[in-house]
Order: C-alpha cells, then sequence, then structure tokens
C-alpha cells in the first residue's frame, strides 16, 4: 500500500529562507503567520494528510461513488469522516476573511495544505478545493447579503461548491453555452438547462450544494458577452440561513472516468431551477475567472502533488527491491542482489521527479506571494506587479506542472516494473488520477493559447518584462556569489532562449497568428523551465548562505545536487524548445483536413 | 465508440516501394509472396482486425477475465468466437515454417499483420501473440519429436502458448529465481514454484495451453548459468497427439491490473507439474531468449499500434468537433464554431504522433526484413549483418516505440478534452492498455542497458558500424536528390550528435560503467531518433521518386510533409540527449540511497 509524507521540511524551508515570508509582516494576516504557527499549521496540516485521506485513497478509488435511484449520490467509504475532520480543522478557511469565518492567514500557506491533501488524496481534494474556489468567487463579486447568506458556511466546510461551466457541446468555447436563465418576479432566476462534468456536483459530504452556473439571460447577447453567473444552491436558503426547500436541479448520471473515482462527476440537470445572479448580468465569465484562476493554481498544485507522492513511493520501492548488481560491483554483496538505488538509470529517473518536485513547491508558493501581495498590499506599484506575474504565470504553472506532474506519475510507476501496472501498489491510480490535471479548468493546449495570445501581450508585454527584470536582476547580483556558478550559468543561457523566443512570437505572431499558435505549447514549456530554474537558483543561494552561515544538515547538500541535476540535465531543454518553436506553422497549416 | 481502419496502404508502399520486397525472392518464402499475395493477405487481415477484433476491444476491457472457484478463467464476450475466426483464417502460421502447418510467408508480413491486431484489440492480440513467441523458441530449440508434437497445433491456434519467467521475488534478475525441476525417472522433470505475471496463463480460447517455464535442476548452478526451461503442458499429450491428463498446475488468481483487461494475468501454481526439458539443460535463458527477441519485436508493435488507432480517432475527433474559432479568422463562418483541426497546436499534436507512427512502422518492418534476411539469406555476410542489424535493434524498437507509442495515446486523448478521460470514448483505455508495453519483456530501462552494456560493445562494435556505413552510405548518394536536403541534412546532424555519444559512451563507459548507465536511456532514444529520421530519408526518397515518375496522389504530397515536421520539430531533440548524456554520472551518483 503506497504511503505518504507531508513535505513539511522542503516548505518551511521555502518560506522562511526562499520566500522570507517574514518581510510581508505588513500585509493583512501575515503579522499572525509567524514562524510557530506556520510551524503548526503545517504539522498539523500534515497529519491529517497522512492519517486521514492518504489511507483512503485507494478505497475512493476501488469504491467509487454511487448514484441511487432518486438521485443521490454516496461517496467512497471514510469519505464522510474525513471531510468531517477537515471541515472541524478550520481547513477551508485558513486563508478567508475572518468576517466570513475564515483565519485570514496567508494564501501561500493554503495553497501548500492544499498540495499536501492532493497528494493524499486527489479526488478527496476536489471537494473542499472546489468549494474555495466557489467561494473565491462568491467574495469577489457577491453582495453583501450573498456572502453572508453563504460564505460563512462554505469557509466552515458545512456547505460545498462547484463551477457550472461545460456543456455536452462546449467546454472550451464557452460561447457556444445554451442554459437558459429566465428572470421571475422576485429578482431571481429560472435557470435551465444541462451541465456535463460537474465534479462534486452531487454528493453526501455537506449538508447544502452552492452550484456556480453559467447560463445565458433571455434576450442576452450571443457569444461570451451574454453570459451571466448565478448561485443555484440544492436546497434553498431560509429565512433563518438554515437549508430549506430543494431546488429543480438534480444529477442525472455520473460519469465512468481513468480515474479520480473517489470524485462524483455529474451530468447536471437544471429544470428551471431558482438562481441568483451572481455580479454583473454577461459578465458572468469575468466572475468566473476568479474562481478558474483560483482553480488554476489548485490544479497545477495537483500535477505537483501526485508527482511528490509517486516518487515517495519510487524512491522507498527503489530501496528495499533487491534486484540485480551494481554496474560497478556488488555493494551488499551478502544478499542476494542490491536494492536498485545502486543503478545509475533508476536515480537518473528518481532525480528527474525530485528536482521538478522541488522547483515546482519553489515555483507555486512564490505564484502564491504573489497572490497575497496582489490582493493584501497597500502599495498600488507593488499589487500591480504581483498581479502581472501572477496573471501571466497562471497558465504557465497550470500546463507545466500538470504535464510534468503527470510524466512523473508515469515515470515513478515505471520504477516498480510490472508491479507498478497492478492496482495493489496504488502506482497505476497515481498515473490514472495525475491525468486529469491536464484536462480540466482549461486543457494545457488552452493555457499555452491564453499564455501567447493574452497574458504575453497584455499591457504592451508588461508582465513578462517584470519577469525578466526581476531574473536578470538576480542573476547580475548572483553571479558573484561563491557557489552560485553551477546555477547561473545555465540560467543565463535558458533565460537568453526564452528571450529570444519570445521576440520571435511578438514578431512573427502578429505577422500571422497561427505561428503564435504553432509554437505556443512549446514556448509554455520553455517558459516554465526557465520559471523551474530560476526557483532552483533561489533555492541553491538559499542553501548556499545557511551552510555559509554555518548550517551543516544533510538536507542542504542533497539539496544542492538535486539543483545541480536539473541545471545539467533538465534545463537545457530551452534550446530544443527554441528551435522548434522558431519553425513556425507553415508546415503544420500546410495540409488539408482530410489529410489527416 | 472508437474505430480502426488498417492501415494497409502504408504497410504497401513501405514493402513495395521503400524496402522494395520484390528484390529478396530469392529467399525462402518470399517468392510466393507476390503483389496479389501481400494484398489479399494485408487486406484480409485488415478487414478481420477491423471487423472482429477492434469491435471487442471495449468489451474486454468493461469485462475482464474472470477467474472461477475451479481456477477456470473465463475471457470477455466474443473473445472465444475471435480466437476462433483468427486461428481458421491461418493467422499464427503466416510466417511459420510449412512443415509444421505454417505459410512460410516472410516475417515481415507476420509483423505488418500483428501491429493491425495489436491497434485493434490489443489484450486480445497477446493471445495469439504470445503463442507465436513459444512457438519461436520451440522450432528453434526443440527436438524432432517435441516440434511435431506441439508446433502443428500452436501453428494452428489450436493451442496456445505462454512464457513464464517472473516470480514474486523477481522479474528482471532471473538469477534468483527459485521454481524447482526434479529429473523423474522417465527422463521428465516435476516442475514446483510460482510464477507471477503471467500473460494469458490460463483462460478458454484453445483445447491446451502449452506453458515455457524456466527453472532450476536441483543441483543446478546458482544465477542464471544454472537455469533451464520447459515444456509444461496444461493437458499433457497422449500418445495420439490429443490433449489427455490434466497437468498439476494451476492459476491461482488474476492480477487487477490498469489495462489489457482482455488478457488474463495469472498467477500460475505448479506443483509438481510434468515438464520436458526444451534445449540444453542450464541453457534456458539462452532458449528463452529467442522468444524474448521475437517478443520484444512483437511488444514494440503493440507501442505503435496503440498510437495508430488513438492517432486515429483524435484526427476523427479534431475533423468533427466544432469549438472556438480559427486565429486567423473563422473557417466555417456558417456553422457556430470550426473545428478542433483549423487549430494550430490541435495539428501540431496530430503531426507529432503521425511522423512517429509512420516511420516507426518503417523502422518496425525494416526490422522484421532484417530478421527474414537473417533466418533464411544463404549469403552469410548478409545473415551477419542483418543479425548484426536486428540485435542492435531490439531495444531500440522496444524502448522506443513504447515510449513514445504511450506518449502519443496520452496526446491523442489530450485531443478530446473531458471527453478523452472518461470511458465512453475509448481513448482512456488506449492509453492505459499501452502503458503496459513499456514494462514487459524487459523493462525499458533494462533495454537502454542491454544496448548500452551488450549490444554496443559486442564484436568490437562491429553492429553499430554496420548501422553507420549504411546510414553514410544513403546520405552520400541521397544529398544530391533533387527534393532530398530537407531530409538529408537534418539527418545528418543527427547522426553526428550519434556519433558523438557513441564516441562518449565508448570511452567513457569503459572508464566508468555508471557513466553508461546515467547515460542509457537518453543513448536508447537518441538512436531511436537517428532511426526514425533514417526511415523518414527512405521514406521521402521513394515518395519523391514516384512523384517524379509521375504519381500524383494527396498520400505522396501529404507524406512528405508529415516528414519535414518530423525533421524540423522532432528529430533536434538528437541535440539535448548528447548534451544530457554527456554530463556523465557524478551527479547522478552522488546522493547516498536514504538522501532520496
Amino acid at each position: 500500500m503506497p504511503t505518504f509524507q507531508a513535505p513539511v521540511d522542503h516548505v518551511r524551508f521555502l518560506l522562511r529562507d526562499v520566500l522570507h515570508i517574514e518581510r510581508y509582516s505588513n500585509l493583512a494576516g501575515f503579522a499572525d503567520a509567524t514562524p510557530d504557527l506556520i510551524d503548526a499549521v503545517l504539522s498539523e496540516a500534515g497529519k491529517l494528510c497522512e492519517e486521514v485521506l492518504q489511507p483512503l485513497n485507494q478505497v475512493g478509488d476501488r469504491e467509487g461513488c454511487v448514484r441511487h435511484a432518486d438521485g443521490s449520490v454516496t461517496t467512497p467509504t471514510g469519505f464522510k469522516g474525513a471531510m468531517k475532520a477537515y471541515a472541524e480543522g478550520g481547513w477551508l478557511g485558513v486563508s478567508v476573511d475572518p468576517a466570513y469565518g475564515g483565519q485570514g492567514l496567508p494564501y501561500v500557506l493554503n495553497t501548500a495544505v492544499g498540495e499536501f491533501a492532493s497528494a493524499a488524496n486527489l479526488a478527496f481534494a476536489m471537494y473542499p478545493g472546489l468549494t474555495q474556489g466557489a467561494l473565491a468567487a462568491l467574495l469577489t463579486h457577491g453582495s453583501e447579503q450573498q456572502k453572508a447568506t453563504y460564505a460563512p458556511k462554505m469557509a466552515a466546510g458545512e456547505w460545498l461548491g462547484t463551477m457550472n461551466l461545460t456543456e455536452p457541446h462546449c467546454g472550451t468555447d464557452l460561447g457556444l453555452l445554451k442554459t437558459r436563465a429566465v428572470p421571475q418576479a422576485d429578482g431571481s432566476y429560472a435557470i435551465t438547462g444541462q451541465k456535463i462534468f460537474i465534479s462534486a456536483g452531487e454528493h453526501d459530504l455537506g449538508d447544502n450544494i452552492i452550484h456556480l452556473v453559467l447560463a445565458r439571460i433571455d434576450g442576452a447577447p450571443a457569444g461570451v458577452k451574454g453570459i451571466s453567473l448565478f448561485i443555484v444552491p440544492k436546497f434553498l436558503v431560509k429565512e433563518d440561513g438554515s437549508p430549506g426547500a430543494r431546488n429543480n436541479l438534480s444529477c442525472g448520471s455520473l460519469e465512468h472516468k481513468m480515474g479520480i473515482h473517489g470524485n462524483a462527476t455529474c451530468v447536471m440537470n437544471y429544470d428551471g431551477a431558482t438562481g441568483f445572479l451572481l455580479g454583473e448580468a454577461n459578465r458572468g465569465l469575468n466572475a468566473m475567472f476568479v474562481m478558474m484562476n483560483e482553480a488554476r493554481l489548485g490544479v497545477a498544485a495537483q500535477g505537483l502533488a501526485v508527482s511528490e507522492v509517486a516518487y515517495q513511493n519510487a524512491a522507498n520501492y527503489a530501496r528495499d527491491r533487491l534486484q540485480g548488481r551494481a554496474l560497478t560491483g556488488a555493494k551488499q554483496p551478502e544478499k542476494p542482489a542490491d536494492p536498485l538505488i545502486v543503478h545509475p538509470d533508476v536515480r537518473r529517473n528518481l532525480l528527474t521527479i525530485r528536482a521538478f518536485n522541488e522547483a515546482a513547491r519553489a515555483f507555486m508558493l512564490w505564484s502564491a506571494l504573489n497572490s497575497d501581495i496582489a490582493h493584501r498590499s497597500e502599495d498600488a506599484a507593488a499589487r500591480r506587479n504581483a498581479d502581472d506575474l501572477l496573471g501571466l504565470m497562471t497558465p504557465i504553472l497550470k500546463g507545466v506542472l500538470t504535464d510534468i506532474g503527470f510524466e512523473n506519475a508515469v515515470r515513478a510507476q515505471q520504477m516498480l516494473g510490472g508491479h507498478g501496472y497492478i492496482e495493489e501498489w496504488g502506482m497505476e491510480q497515481f498515473v490514472r488520477d495525475a491525468r486529469i490535471a491536464m484536462i480540466y479548468e482549461g486543457a494545457n493546449g488552452i493555457q499555452a493559447l491564453d499564455l501567447v495570445g493574452r497574458k504575453l501581450p497584455r499591457d504592451g508585454g508588461r508582465a513578462v518584462q517584470v519577469f525578466f527584470g526581476e531574473v536578470s536582476g538576480f542573476l547580475k547580483a548572483a553571479e558573484a556569489e561563491a557557489g552560485m556558478a553551477p546555477f547561473t550559468g545555465p540560467l543565463r543561457v535558458a533565460l537568453g532562449d526564452l528571450q529570444k523566443a519570445t521576440m520571435w512570437l511578438m514578431q512573427n505572431g502578429l505577422a500571422n497568428p497561427d505561428n503564435a499558435g504553432a509554437g505556443s505549447y512549446d514556448y509554455m514549456h520553455l517558459f516554465g523551465l526557465v520559471a523551474l530554474g530560476y526557483m532552483w537558483n533561489l533555492m541553491a543561494q538559499a542553501t548556499l548562505r545557511l551552510q555559509a552561515a554555518g548550517a551543516a544538515d544533510a538536507a542542504l547538500a542533497t539539496r544542492l545536487v538535486v539543483g545541480q541535476f536539473f541545471m545539467e540535465r533538465i534545463l537545457p531543454e530551452t534550446a530544443l524548445r527554441l528551435a522548434r518553436l522558431s519553425t513556425g506553422a507553415s508546415t503544420v497549416m500546410a495540409l488539408p483536413a482530410q489529410a489527416f
């Protein structure tokens, strides 16, 4: 059976030594996040994830969710108790405004906790995760009355949330959506239509489910400019704030999926259900994007999370399994064979995963800290800077962390040979579960298009210049530091590749948008590599400084080797990405559709 | 529901225009393989695969195999009838010696048929595929009496075969195996032990199952030099050649696996079962390698096969699904949206898969033709040359075609968005099924080690020099041909990378075997890229010559574009592989085991 140990020490290192969280004590909620409190939050979260969520991961996969004849849905054994523990621990409200029952702590802390939960049990973690996303949209766009009605219950985990976008004929292209909203005399709307692929659409984990539903008000313009967002609760809320009459919506069926069996993926039927407009009419996509951006960071964390837990189990196996002898002669001659870990190719695989995991975690927390700054800073320039970086990095985080996270789950599975392919060891579940993260919340190809088509050109390329400026400034200072050359050298090369690619896109993408489209995916990964390489530089610098100050624990020495591996073996991929992208669109677009 | 169309036209092009099969009419059986007969074989095989095997693919996945209380195993609905059709069509015996009931046709033809079958229904195709592998070992190492007893029944598909290597504590490291063989007075052996992961170990598809089992004769040396191979039939064969008494062996349980649910993966218990020595005592690995090498080519074909069927379904979806608009303006303004195929990134994905599939098919058939030459030529030098190339290419085919085949199944799945993740469309099954091919018949890391540790240095590097000579000779001649520059140019660069990598390995791998181990995987893929690039050159040359001779069909023009894509976007990866490999083993080996 697979095991999981929350990477508490690494998160602590990142928050304290790399991101220097203490420097942000002027941000709301950060002063409360003392080192002791951070330690307590991380250890308690880790314990819950290791002891309560992780043991239910295989159970959830095997049992799945069950829809009954009345449309109700039962989650797997143990999920109800786990949800109760998660809610009562206050884990949904870690960074929610205390005015609505949250703890108001930094979002960066909430992000770390989210990774632990997804690593322990991805299908389970989606229930609170989606609730947090819905809550974010509600707190940003809801009226005072709406916030008061729903937010405290959601922050407490008593009511859960969903997002309803996809319809049978449209996922990416929401302009095609058909669900109707008919204005009612009391100011509410009657919502009618069918939504598919609705995660956590129906279940037994809370007293109410607050659906956020995209629909078109009768008479609204066609396309994306006629879409509005509605609050559609499973149970309408009574005057006293408790759940009342059942709304006219139901789960029509559950999808049979490759993975995340513990999460109920529903076809949702709205039959004149009562809905309440959230935010402005016809500005629903705008409101939904608050939720989607938060969700994209959450999905990025899922990619990393599965990569982490898969790594841990592959490394354990490689240390334990005796098979074959080291190429340089027996390392444990007293045993019938050496452990797998003696083999260079096994180590190469493990290091490939780990070098990604540590940098990806840094990248995720660095981005989450930018979200905190963007939302909580009183300095307008700092807010803008952070918001630029967050907007730019969101598609990269989502696309790259889920692509590589999946690849790493596959890689870790491979370390177990045939044992990786059978259910017993749990590795194949990691692969099946990780696969969804590349698809939902905007398939990764859409993330790449969002990057090159929107985020990159926005405000004359301001965001990317902020990033280039930050990395160049870092390099200039760090190149002189002792021990940094093996890190700064490769990063400078990779940054050069990214700058060339950016220039190429700006020149050729304007002339022909297909050039941007044909290069978008390589550009996203090229950007991701540079971001991860930058994170390794930050981590190496922090490590070297700790060592220079006398710290001598083995984890520091290990980290430098893992970082070195990234610089030598992974970062050089930037050259290939640049070469591909620079070939342009002509070959890609040459064939007629029927030739495929 | 997914569909499949056997790539008959492409195989015909490869056999006729690229491999010039008519030039080999001096080889046994090749004179019979007239163009008309080849056409008939390919079309008939295609029809059977499309109409009988493919419709059972999802059924097989959903139902799986069932083990009953008495140890018997039932295969999914329809498999029995399909096996009957496959056997009666003579498809197991396509290239088997007519003396044993086969048709004696070229192995290259059998290989093409095998790809069709695996694409249509991978789990099903394993039953006849394993039988063919066992039959090959039997025909190479069996006594006349053994061959007469088993071969005709196996070639006819009445009796099926298996290979029994793995035990709970050993897969790769067969030297550790514990299954015992005790000599009996009648010359037979009593076999006792447990084998795991035995594909097709028990089922209802034939009248008998001929297990080939590795075991250690009492008193034999420890390690791999004390292993022998035994024929252990499920039913002992009576004097009259019909199945008689039940042997003392049974299926203890079925594994629950990620995919290939239609194939029964068994724990096999041998309790003093009667076995007959196949080949020499203590030379069992040697005999088993005949089967494994054949099986490795078959597994390589599986990687390609799933990539092909996944491509076809993704391309169909991309042509049909309306979603979003072309970046350059609406292409079908009369419709609510354009089809996905207008998007450059969708095309990039499809072309990435297809550019691999066509070259991989050429590589596979080119190798199979070398197998024919190695086994059937009367010219000793030609046999040696072909055998060198086949030995060298076997690990590359297995490792590269299954790695990329799996990646492509994932890529094709991605094109369907959320619909790719649910069972209905069949794409997620392709991913789950394709995954096993990277693991069984020697995990791909083992293939890479076989390449750098055995195949490369063997006979002073003779095989690799044969390949370099062939490609260099081709380039020298082809560089002058009209239209070939976009193909020969990139191939020359890639060949240079491979030659540098080979030199690096020879120099540094001898000094420290860990350098070879740490670079083995990148070397395998680098070699695979060059082989595929060479295949694209051969295909481009054949295509240009056909065009120059007046042929004008659209498939030819399409092929040049697909090949161009490979040259521009895929082949340049050789530089990255070389760069990685050249970093050596020092970082990889730096950490102690407990640091992972």
